[in-house]
């Protein structure tokens, strides 16, 4: 699907579920206007009590304003299972990584593919990472503390090419994320 | 509160609302067995539409056995909200980095103050990250994809130090993940 396509057509055009109009009007304004691809995002956390806190989202800026289109906060609760003491309150932490890194290289495999005329009809991925407890315990400071292999399969029902679709899949800011060190920093004021 | 206070006690030890008693015995299982300290975490994730989809996150290997503590998946759902072209089925998946990072911070911090005897009666936090959306939209390679930077801030009521409660945070897999490049091994199949 070219752009003159777009052009042509009066109505949005979609493929994938998402609407190819919107993302070359995306493109189009970034390029015009390079401030608007500029987001922030943001998350609060309560502790409840041991391994169990809840997190709010729902603001965020982008595209140069506040946005407002959420009329309720999303709250998810992370938790430990009993052999990591807690109970189950919520998936854990590390397991949200891998909630979050499956949705974003599908998101992001769906939305470059629609870009490209790639019909997409099917997703589905398996995530596995491996951790060794010892370095979150502080037993060893060779171990480290995070996961130190993800390994994701995705299964695509696609005329597409399993090369280009992984390219594709990459564009993935969650993949950027966890794949490539970044400067995240610790505040801890007490009260 | 030291080791042999702990080996004095007859009922489980609790502080911060989590077992001293079980941090111990956790210590002292794998430092004389380290292949206990092995997990592998899994998520399962299936595209619905557009940038809507699902995961489930049920059991996960750890402790050298199989856990089989949840009788029913968790299941999450991330989306984006109109400006990115979804419809806010769910938060969206760096929204969920936000979480993860918040919910392992706050545990690791409350888990490892338990340790050390050092009360802690509330935590909150606010979390914040900078993303500029070029990257995704492969309009320029020399932006990152992913957040360039994400800050933490952490209201802690307690009389532990800032400074020790924040190195105690920082034991955090999940910001180890985040903080540090990790190897994500990716494949793709189509059918």
């Amino acid at each position: 699907m070219s752009k003159s396509n777009l052009a042509q057509a009066e109505t949005p055009v979609t493929m994938n579920g998402v609407s190819v109009t919107g993302i070359f009007d995306t493109i189009a304004a970034v390029k015009k206007q390079p401030d608007l691809a500029e987001f922030r995002f943001r998350a609060t956390n309560r502790w409840i009590s041991g391994g169990h806190n809840r997190s709010s989202i729902q603001g965020f800026y982008g595209c140069g304003m506040e946005d407002t289109s959420r009329e309720k906060p999303f709250f998810f609760d992370a938790s430990e299972p009993p052999v990591l003491l807690a109970n189950n309150e919520g998936a854990n932490p590390v397991e949200f990584i891998l909630h979050a890194l499956a949705g974003c290289l599908t998101t992001t495999m769906v939305y470059h593919a629609a870009a490209r005329g790639i019909a997409i009809e099917g997703v589905e991925s398996s995530l596995e990472g491996d951790l060794d407890l010892r370095g979150f315990l502080g037993i060893s400071e060779e171990v480290r503390k995070g996961y130190r292999e993800i390994r994701v399969n995705m299964r695509v029902k696609s005329k597409g090419s399993p090369a280009v679709l992984r390219s594709l899949a990459q564009f993935s800011p969650v993949f950027d994320v966890v794949s490539r060190a970044l400067p995240v920093i610790v505040t801890v004021e007490t009260h």
